[in-house]
């Protein structure tokens, strides 16, 4: 039993789960998967076709919730829990794992992949390519290059390791790679690899230390590893894990 | 009398004053509250449930212009001549003046305060509890940011004072005061606090000096306060009291 | 014989020529002048009214792609070859060449003039009384600006010449000409002119040298002008005449 809008389209290749709800004027075309319990805003277009690569399936998981106006092309593979913004666009052949939440107007160019847990805020540019690590962050406005001399014919994605953080209005050149745990502070362009646990700010960025030396204000405790502090809206289990590998916050 | 397209959705406890048009397939919540002589273009969401909040209505006040692609959830107030472009995000509980006008694509991440006539140019972002004074102006690709250290649970709006500048793709960082008259030039980082009347400019940005040295090439006269020269889109009671206040412009 | 869906809406005005193809809820108005096989995609808006100009017509020339989501107002002409992204927004008075390409959600705010086979890529703001080259290059989130004082009554449009190279975030400041063949590296914030072959790079920009010096890696063979290196997309006759440019790549 599904709850589809009369006005939405649903071409008839398209596999829907058990409890869908797809909104008004939306699009589901023939390679649409859509798993149970997943909820598709309105104005969307599942399943658009590439015009390059042949008809592949795409795969969003149950539990997903893809809100109005966002578009997702055949080809990709996305996890359980996936949440949208409104208006985002993801190309071909993306591959992402579970509960990957992408904000509104966010752009993924397709041919990337992408861990589990990663949050794209609102604006993101990914570049075709681009690796990013389980439990990544990146913030409004960070464009992931990947053209080294553009325009020419090299495509280099940037990798971006597990738990990093990407701050505000960030420009990552191509191949960079950001260590675990490193952090790039806001307005950043990144041109070297950022070790583990480093901070790296200015431009172009610079690696001016370790995350350990940041703390807060009133209490003196570290910030990062942010996973000490931060843990809304992910599972008792891993936020379990994180409260037994700092156990001082 | 209203002039509502036949493929608008208009859901039963929406109130619809007089002289209303509504667009080509554009839905109007249960929650939405339009004021008389208000345009919505095609394609808008207005009243969309946030999925968080409890219900709450959104007022979209008389003589406002909405561009089609705009999304506007429940939850919010806008004073009188609200204008957008295409595909603006507002989410909830923002609460907004007169007069407001924000740019295509730009996105208002709600818990926002934002005075009267206050100016959003294109692709701008406004994060929780940012606090707009009137006539403030913000050119696109700027990000008013909250988070003062991403991710945390800390949210710290940054205020920006009455007739304050923010020019292109700037970063404003959390809790960071720019005050009355101030302008910040392009692509500055704000890390630290505006004072009024000041410039600010460069990454990180420093406080140069005041408005008063920039001079229009031509006559030699004074930009700033800009009120002293630019007038377009004012209405008369509101341009005769600047001239008053600068009678040799 | 179009094929032109049955929820798209065309106005009794628009002129639509052999073989095009409309897509889903798609609106197309009086002022639309639709070239022959060209294809519009779904939720699209061609011929929007402005409400500043009087009624006049756009053209859209023969064997264009308009991808979802894009609105192109009246009163402007694209030659023939025109392929957008999803959500482009052109305004009107706009003047563009024949094989442009505009990137997913960029804006062009209108009075601009495009030479032929330009690309803008994704998020790209192009501000009133722009002009760009022929084979101009601009890449995301690049903004070209036009107000020296904002807000003021002047309007600067920035001069990008042939073949000229914008890279990746970059602010191009009012009334700035950035010569042909010019390379502005990624986060840029360009304050002066850049002369042809010229490298700019920083913040503020500097001229930093020549780009022949800018080599592959591998080859050790110069990168710039691209066009002895970079040739997708382009036909083959004038593929031919740049390898005659250029006979050692």
């Amino acid at each position: 039993m599904s709850n589809i809008h009369p006005t939405a389209i649903i071409m008839p290749g398209a596999v829907i789960g058990e409890n869908v709800k797809i909104g008004v004027y939306s699009i589901i075309g023939d390679m649409a998967r859509i798993g149970d319990n997943t909820e598709i805003g309105n104005f969307c277009e599942i399943g658009l076709e590439s015009g390059i690569s042949s008809q592949a399936p795409v795969y969003i998981s149950e539990n997903s919730l893809i809100r109005s106006g966002s578009i997702i092309y055949q080809g990709s593979f996305f996890g359980k829990g996936l949440k949208t913004g409104h208006r985002v666009t993801v190309r071909e052949n993306t591959k992402a794992g579970c509960n990957l939440q992408i904000g509104t107007l966010s752009d993924i160019q397709g041919h990337c992949t992408i861990g589990d847990f990663v949050r794209l805020h609102s604006n993101v540019h990914v570049g075709q390519k681009t690796k990013l690590g389980n439990f990544a962050w990146v913030f409004p406005y960070v464009v992931l290059t990947n053209d080294p001399h553009p325009p020419s014919e090299l495509l280099e994605g940037s990798t971006i390791g597990n738990f990093a953080i990407i701050a505000t209005m960030c420009t990552v050149l191509p191949g960079v790679c950001i260590g675990q745990d490193a952090l790039v502070g806001a307005m950043t362009l990144v041109k070297g690899d950022v070790p583990e646990d480093v901070i790296c700010v200015g431009q172009p960025g610079k690696n001016i230390g370790c995350t350990e030396k940041i703390r807060f204000k009133d209490t003196g405790k570290p910030v990062y590893p942010w996973r000490r502090q931060f843990h809304r809206g992910y599972p008792d289990h891993i936020v379990n894990a994180w409260r037994d590998e700092f156990p001082n916050g």
